[in-house]
């Protein structure tokens, strides 16, 4: 009885891939391309170069880079070393930069160098942390230490910072067993098929982007890097470049689908996996009827990416469902709240022991995301917690209401909040972006509601805006259309 | 920091898959089709009837069934009991089964109906082991017992005894987690699509088949399980069942062959999954020039099956390999002789601590194969430690020269051991059957082997059969060879 049944570490996987599949693509990213054989090479060499900046186990490296072939090496790099890494959203401000890095203990900072200035300028901010651009660590001499061989499944692999809806961002520190663990339970959904090749259209600062580097070393598959997000030039790599799967975003997929004009995708696209939030029915509609192998989502930074996935074949069956959780990952609903369980739940929030035992209690994370699981086990996503609207004593989930304003022809999109009210706790309010404004008046859009949702669901107000505040990851921002809206005026009856 | 990041546990898989794909096809047997959803409810029942007759946690249980809906049935039931599954191989003669009955410390012995006297036979021969029929526990009444919902990966599974090449059988403890690593260590290999269809013509009571019964739930995945191997029924169900992978033994492909008459495989058959033994040259070749996408593998028992495989699209650049071990297991060689670590790994021999401690040490399996890495990390099996010939202190390997005398027009198959000798320690002798008996005489195979061969490697006797003696499994058993070639005379020259 000698023999552990769960492994704690594994052969090192680019090492392994660059073995096993020396000449397969392993990234393609703009102009560049690497083989396996090329990416063990690149993140061996890079290694050695940090580490003469003092990288060694456990030091945190933030990365500011954009989605490319150097953020990629980065990342193998960094776990080569034994080191941490922690990527940062390059939109942020150099305030928020400095938040972070000083937030995430981290030492250095390894910058493209269009970003170069305002790495210097948060590191600077922040103290003691140095900022170096890739390209000078890339010049730089190399160092004879030791290398990673082995991939220890407990070890931490990086600290992501959550694109927060409210309050100040957390740093979920991820290991390598939960990048392991998602892999293998996407693989186990959705398949692995000999010429799989998935584009990240997504950050790579983000779980959903930096995910995809670590299944194409877990499965052997290219990934393709978008640079950055432009809907012809995504439409055009699904096209051109073998795209087997792909991972989008609600807004990023409404643009695409926009610019295809009707025109179908190839065959070889079997899966277009669509998260950031719960999808809109009439997105989903859009992708059936275009044919589109479109398949709902549902996951967080917290549970390394995917948490439930619909299989594209049952997205016409399930609509409105996220999927069944991802084998050996556990959902259930308590209170409302969905709560998960299994080996692709983080480590815990980064240097944060209170926050993490509120989050994860006896294995289950808590997600602060309402939902409910069918008969069958699916997985329908209402709303955050903090986003539901409490009115009278009646549950008012925004999504609910935001999905009936969208189904009127003048309305573009819509944010519900609720805003605080003497009479009846919270009143709901919408803000709307319009196709037309001739038809999308107030009174129009309230007949519409009137006419769909109880009366303690129709908005009270409607604000007609130009555009909806949104997260980097195009999520909209319902904490940022609640403090405006809180300041506009509330009409008292209901 | 409160999340173990390598699960001990995770939800059952059959009734998962009961839930996720429990409208798919899960087995189909002879006229048996079953759904997962109908596996599932067989085998709580049969859990429920079984445990009437005393089977509950660690209860030892035999199975003696042909391949079929029965067998498959009674795995997940045991399991569901948190009971041990002793496969017992049908064509064992009564004291041979006895033998290990008695070895396992079986309790009770799950019988077909035409299996049910050789049963009882050897259940009363072992004492204390309670013979039935599968028949009288399905016709049985049930105990509302609490079944297992979930999978505890150190949990063993089955004790599978060897087929042993020599010395008594060992019983094989595997665990959960030993098949669930070898489902997903096959999977990244070979891949996983949504329409696979894994047929077993190999006995579920050997490894090779009882594999397949844990992937068809782990993947989601339909298995079609052949009653007996018979080379046109395979190759029909291969043409009609929309089969994607079979697993064979290199004894059934020739026959598969054979029957096939030239006929191409049809083009959903994506792998031919070839084990049981390194593979011949003249097989291999064969099969690549009809387009048949075999992959050699190399497994063992001790390991759950697979520990390297070649993909189909390798097999004609790397000639004679058996692949890449599966990640995560590791492979490396230690004075020639195959080491095998990582979770795939047995338990140890079940209640022999002194043979598992000689097998695994430091986690490595000892596997007494002998072979050899390439600079790409592929492996090349060579033969038994146990068959290997050394003669005047020069080491030879039984399947060169087997595979020199097969590549003879003349010669059928081929079986070379060595003999003791006096002067040599050993010389080689050779068993042999043939195609042609006018061409193939000893003269002219000495010649073939001595234009081919270093002199020390020809054999030095051969003697020409009707049939070579095989295990269940199909592989020639080179200790009834040798055990008759000794008995032989042996010219003293060498």
């Amino acid at each position: 009885m000698s023999v552990s049944q769960t492994p704690e570490a594994m052969p090192e996987w680019l090492a392994a891939r660059a073995g096993s599949h020396g000449g397969h693509l392993a990234l393609r990213a703009g102009a560049a391309q690497m083989t396996f054989a090329d990416l063990d090479r690149e993140a061996e060499a890079f290694a050695r170069r940090l580490a003469t900046l003092g990288v060694g186990e456990r030091t945190r490296v933030a990365a500011l880079l954009h989605n490319g072939a150097p953020f990629v090496t980065l990342v193998h790099a960094v776990a080569r070393l034994g080191a941490i890494l922690v990527p940062l959203n390059t939109r942020l401000a150099t305030a928020e930069l400095a938040w972070q890095l000083s937030d995430a203990g981290v030492e250095i900072v390894v910058a493209t160098a269009d970003l170069a200035d305002r790495a210097a300028a948060a590191a600077s901010e922040a103290g003691a942390v140095r900022a170096v651009t890739w390209d000078d660590v890339r010049r730089g001499g190399a160092a004879a230490v030791d290398l990673r061989r082995a991939v220890q499944l407990a070890d931490p692999q990086a600290i992501v910072y959550t694109s927060a809806t409210s309050g100040r961002p957390k740093g979920v520190m991820l290991s390598f067993g939960n990048h392991w663990w998602s892999a293998i339970g996407s693989a186990l959904n959705l398949g692995l098929h000999r010429d799989d090749r998935w584009l990240a259209p997504l950050p790579l600062f983000h779980v959903g982007g930096l995910s995809i580097v670590w299944r194409s070393v877990i499965y052997g598959m290219a990934s393709v890097v978008a640079e950055r997000f432009d809907p012809d030039d995504v439409n055009r790599s699904i096209d051109e470049d073998g795209i087997t799967i792909v991972s989008v975003v609600s807004a990023m997929l409404q643009r695409m689908l926009d610019a295809r004009a009707g025109r179908p995708y190839p065959p070889a696209l079997r899966c277009v996996l669509l998260g950031g939030g719960p999808a809109s029915a009439s997105l989903i509609a859009r992708c059936l009827d275009l044919g589109v192998p479109v398949a709902p989502t549902y996951g967080l930074t917290e549970a390394a990416s995917q948490v439930a996935t619909l299989h594209p074949g049952e997205t016409r069956r399930r609509h409105g469902s996220a999927g069944r959780p991802l084998l050996p990952n556990e959902v259930r609903i308590h209170d409302g709240e969905i709560l998960v369980r299994g080996p692709s739940v983080m480590i815990g929030y980064a240097d944060r022991p209170d926050a993490t035992a509120r989050a994860v209690r006896d294995g289950w994370l808590h997600t602060g995301d309402l939902g409910y699981l069918d008969g069958d086990g699916y997985l329908y996503v209402l709303d955050r917690r903090e986003d539901l609207i409490i009115s009278g004593g009646e549950n008012v989930y925004p999504a609910e209401v935001e999905a009936v304003l969208r189904e009127h022809p003048g309305v573009d999109d819509a944010a519900v909040v609720g805003v605080p009210d003497d009479a009846w706790g919270q009143v709901v309010a919408a803000v709307v972006t319009r196709r037309a404004e001739a038809s999308a008046t107030e009174a129009a859009l309230v007949a519409h509601c009137e006419a769909r949702l109880a009366k303690y669901k129709v908005p009270k107000t409607i604000r007609f805006v130009a555009d909806l505040p949104r997260s980097s990851g195009g999520k909209v921002l319902r904490r940022a259309v609640r403090e405006r809206t809180a300041s506009g005026s509330v009409p008292r009856d209901r």
